[in-house]
């Protein structure tokens, strides 16, 4: 029912969104019109997550959901590094951490919990997730931050490649182990069992291919509803770190955000938080390093240095996502929680 | 037998304690009648926070004793507010949470250890606690302290209205999932069986009383021990600072301590911990954004913006007690690294 | 078969290392000697706290073999200080916390790792130890650090007195409640069974003598080591900071890693924790206040304030090292986390 309701508005709005972006309807139509499309194409990544989940895995469902999301932010970063707009780029890459921790996280600990008392996923996980999440941003983000206060800008940004390396091996390795060294080794019980039971919707090619069409349009989509934004914005008198950090990061990682919270409705928590998370690690062990290591060939380089409002920002997520999940039990408080802190977050940086 | 002593240091303490400051007898001789009598009526707290938790649960009791505790520290730094001495309310806040943290917890940790080898208490408790805890200050005082350096001072007070509201609704949404909502969930096995055997002291409505009656009498008697302090103080040569973060509050929150330990005492972790968590939480959730919203309609309006050394201590108290609490279980030298840190931010605030 | 290579590389590295020194051979030469010497001493040293954790458990065997590790470097730092090298201390201080955490146990989680695919310690051990890394780091460190922003030299060395005299007296505390108060209490099963069956190498006496002649032959081979490096530092353009955060840490904790590194391999993972964790313990609660107490009687006395990138380096070591072993397991992978965290600071100190 509410999937024919997906597939029509689908087919209604990827056509109507090209149309009107071609023929320049007014922002606030095509607002409206971008929004629907997003959210009814991220229905069909939440679904082809979840059948690749059940051939495959959750965390081999949740990576891939994270790596089509997280592959159109690197693409239009990239474009942004190339002129100049250092700025942005790191706004954008807060906006990513924080969103994931807090917004898709709570969101989805929220929705799922309303329906659900307890909601537990794989605390194995969460644990390893944990780690990551205090070694990406506690040491590999906090450190050249303090450090650079007393360094020149090659040695700052000499440091930056270091650490870039670094976490991208660490990320690749972090693959190898989940992947291959131990695959299977850390899996709870309840997960076996269900995986077994289940019939997925689609098989495993169609998944993937439906994954990476509807990735490719909403990519698209995306980039045009950020366009508008930026027409709205100034209407609403909001600042460049306002949209950089809410508002590109909220559009930015709806695909992330709908399935998320599908997959929390339907008690599939190992896949949610592994999308909330693992994206969340995949920006900062990944996106970020590497967007670090592109900078050297354009004119103007990144080093790793954040603002202070942005890394007390992201620190603050990581504490309290990781005293919050590491339990590996969820209900709906806990996602209000979460949530709150991210409204606090978005009043701090609308007001800043 | 104790009982009885504490019946009758009450009811001699209370009428000298009235007589004496009106006759203005010298600061020594009152201080040690006013600290007497502190002790022998937070005794009768403890007890009748006893009887409530048998009939309505740990949670619930320890809730009444920490909000009629905290309801006089609210009345006090209104009238603070009101005179403009913002310096010396938020120097108070920190006390409290602090002096809740490490010092309450910390004592009744201790002593209970003495007794008892380990000392259990709900862990699903400690880690919603664990989670406010962080939520409460890493997320929703850090933030206003970096922000605010870069913002002048009505974006500032803007944001800490803003955090004030979130910190409020959340407070009340946790009270909803703990009494409400999820009353019962979370609950461990020894609890359901503990209250079935055991027989309350005083009825509800009895209890409810001797709570609300000695509450009053220990909030006269605290703020006439307040103002022997400050002439104490004076001929100690201890700075404002000092007095107002270790001094009032370990005086404010005598009622706390007294009850927090007892109950440890009688191997009650869950009330004893409620207490002092619990006192904590509503604290910075609920007395400190009142403080700010009210501080609106006084000439000087008060910013969620503490000094350096304050947060900090604060933040550290949080971490220090989210690693040792969120095990449920404690033992005598947890209680002894509780104090010492305490003791150590106490020689901090008394060098400042 | 690998004990008896060990032990002829001893007995001619020793004299070798005693003969080479007096002979002022090349600084290169030297320096290939001392390091195998050290390693093939570090392995009696290792097997002798094996025999002795037999005999008393991992807790003595790992507070011995910490003890006389950290003997060595208490007494380089006394004559440090007596010649008024504040700053060398401080460096060496910070590069002992960093290493024991971050780069023994890191390499022996890694090692171990390789070889078995989970390890287990006593979970309640790893939350003891949690409770006091962060008592140490996150309270006794960063207080007065942020205090003494506001104070006044004297001021501040008042405050780092106090702060170092309840660190000792917590860090006794913290012996008798280990070995004498709660001996056995958190004993966990497998640690009992273990025991039982083992015979040690050596006789307890025996096992004492070597660890004491090894540790005396490994502070002479590593002080004539020190001075190699500071000829090799400078031919490679290292800062002092470098050398005293890293290179220094690296050699004098040399007895720690191998013995760790070792028990590791042998899936002996209690004594293994109890060396790195307990080492860093013991340097920041024992041998730091006492060498800020001992520097009272010097003419420059050394408060306990660390540079801001030494502060923050550890803070970030210990918060990573909390979550990743309070779960009382480690893979390779978390091995890999520390090791890559190491190799971040080094980074940064080689750069600062």
């Amino acid at each position: 029912m509410a999937n024919k309701i997906f597939m029509i508005l689908t087919l209604v709005g990827v056509p109507l969104s090209v149309i009107g972006s071609l023929m320049h309807w007014p922002s606030t139509i095509l607002f409206v019109i971008y929004c629907l499309t997003i959210i009814a194409l991220a229905s069909f990544m939440g679904r082809a997550t979840e059948s690749l989940a059940v051939v495959a895995g959750p965390r081999i469902g949740g990576l891939l959901n994270a790596t089509f999301g997280n592959a159109v932010e690197l693409i239009i970063s990239i474009f942004a590094l190339k002129e100049g707009l250092i700025g942005v780029v790191l706004a954008s890459l807060t906006g990513s951490v924080i969103g994931n921790l807090l917004l898709v996280a709570g969101l989805s600990f929220f929705i799922g919990g309303i329906k659900y008392k307890r909601q537990l996923f794989n605390v194995y996980d969460a644990r390893h997730n944990s780690g990551l999440l205090m070694f990406a941003i506690i040491v590999a983000f906090v450190i050249p931050e303090v450090f650079s206060m007393e360094m020149n800008e090659q040695k700052t940004l000499n440091l930056s490649v270091g650490i870039s390396i670094i976490l991208i091996a660490l990320y690749l390795a972090a693959l190898f182990f989940k992947l291959v060294s131990h695959r299977g080794v850390y899996q709870s019980e309840t997960e076996g069992t269900d995986h077994e039971k289940e019939e997925p919707e689609w098989s495993k090619g169609k998944a993937v291919a439906i994954l990476f069409a509807a990735t490719i349009a909403v990519a698209y989509v995306s980039e045009n509803l950020v366009h508008t934004f930026e027409v709205v914005a100034e209407s609403f008198g909001w600042t460049e770190l306002f949209i950089g950090v809410i508002i590109v990061a909220i559009v930015g990682n709806a695909a992330e955000h709908a399935s998320a919270i599908i997959l929390a409705y339907k008690n599939k928590m190992d896949i949610a938080v592994e999308i909330a998370v693992g994206s969340t690690l995949q920006i900062a062990m990944f996106v970020a390093p590497v967007l670090v290591l592109v900078s050297l060939f354009f004119p103007t380089s990144m080093p790793l240095v954040f603002t202070l409002p942005e890394l007390v920002a992201m620190v603050s997520a990581v504490l309290v996502t990781v005293i919050i999940s590491n339990d590996g039990e969820t209900n709906w408080f806990e996602g209000l929680t979460l949530l709150a802190a991210y409204f606090i977050m978005g009043i701090g940086f609308y007001l800043l």
